[in-house]
């Protein structure tokens, strides 16, 4: 019996923990915002434990600030954390690029590079949806280059670097953010891929990072001061 | 008094975390081995709840695996993880050391050498006490490297290998390991650095790797038959 109410525990402390990083990442909660585990209780509709070992869990992957006597706080992503999460991608993604360029699904490829075609063009009429859509869409297709090598290590630091990100552009405005150049970018490296020249696509994922990177950096920065 | 209560109880959690990965780390808890949650409350003299937050990260962490009914058990490193860390090390570790090679620590690196000069001819003569020390050189050299380019990702990343590396080391008897090879190529990688080579230490840094994963997965290998 024991075990099965820890179980159960467990569940709900998995879902509190899903359904807090959806908020944040959504930005129903936004960066900078304070509450109480009281609030969040109420709006999980889930019990002091699982609440507290999700905001446990969250403030130790560094999305959450718990202040003692505040209140816990959404994080801002500081330029330093895009610079490390940048700086580690540039050195591994390219590099997996290579070893599992004959591993790459081109069928996933062909279905991301239609769907960023679509989009061109219309940087100045996206919609909110559109905009989280493209996000996707990018992380879609640097988790599809990542799986290629089967490496749970690199399959889960790309999952929580897209989760930073995502952060972090849910906490810009449309205005700030490139999505025409980089779906450009986006779809040059699909391109590379699927007529095989692997020098190339490495070359242009290389650089798209390096893009992103300056961009991103330019962001924070604005948002900081 | 609630957020009083909050921040002690995550400190709870914290120490408990701490007791039972060391532990794992230090054998204590060995692979394979199955125990209730009382006994581990009775073990760390902690309540219920900090052992269950505890248990919940160190499982998500792949230490242990909680089996409904049966208990938990210490996890055993399986082949696929040893080569997941390993390629992911070859991939990352020679980019850093080519990255912050001006800013590894060379003082330290010094102190390394002169422990490790210290073992030289010593392998059959090596007390369990002797083979940690080793161990946590070994773990030393590493960080000394990845710290230099004051990357965030990177030191946890290292952090987390090192740790699946000395519980893998901890399930294995003196016999299996090859201290003398691996610290003649840590010292060579050590000159290399000190006389500012940088391509040579890359090279040096990648056959070690290389070497270590071969007898790694040859260990475990063993140890799953």
């Amino acid at each position: 019996m024991k075990e099965v109410l820890f179980q159960k525990k467990e569940g709900l402390s998995a879902l509190a923990y899903k359904e807090i990083k959806s908020m944040i990442l959504a930005n129903v909660l936004k960066p900078a915002d304070i509450f109480s585990e009281a609030q969040l209780q109420e709006m999980l509709k889930i019990g002091r434990t699982p609440v507290r070992e999700a905001v446990l869990q969250l403030s130790q992957e560094g999305f959450l600030i718990v202040h003692p006597r505040r209140g816990i706080e959404v994080a801002r992503i500081s330029p330093k954390r895009i610079k490390d999460i940048f700086e580690i991608r540039s050195l591994m993604e390219p590099e997996i690029l290579r070893i599992g360029f004959s591993k790459i699904d081109r069928e996933r490829l062909y279905e991301i590079r239609d769907e960023f075609l679509s989009y061109k063009g219309s940087d100045f009429n996206l919609t909110k949806s559109d905009t989280l859509h493209l996000s996707d869409l990018d992380n879609e297709l640097h988790m599809t280059i990542v799986n290629s090598i089967s490496n749970d290590y690199a399959t889960e630091l790309m999952i929580s670097f897209n989760d930073y990100l995502t952060l972090f552009r849910a906490s810009t405005t449309i205005e700030n953010i490139r999505f025409e150049p980089s779906n450009l970018e986006h779809i040059a490296i699909i391109e590379s891929i699927l007529k095989d020249d692997v020098e190339e696509a490495a070359l242009r994922l290389t650089d798209h990072l390096d893009e992103s990177y300056k961009e991103s950096i330019k962001i924070v920065m604005n948002i900081a001061t």
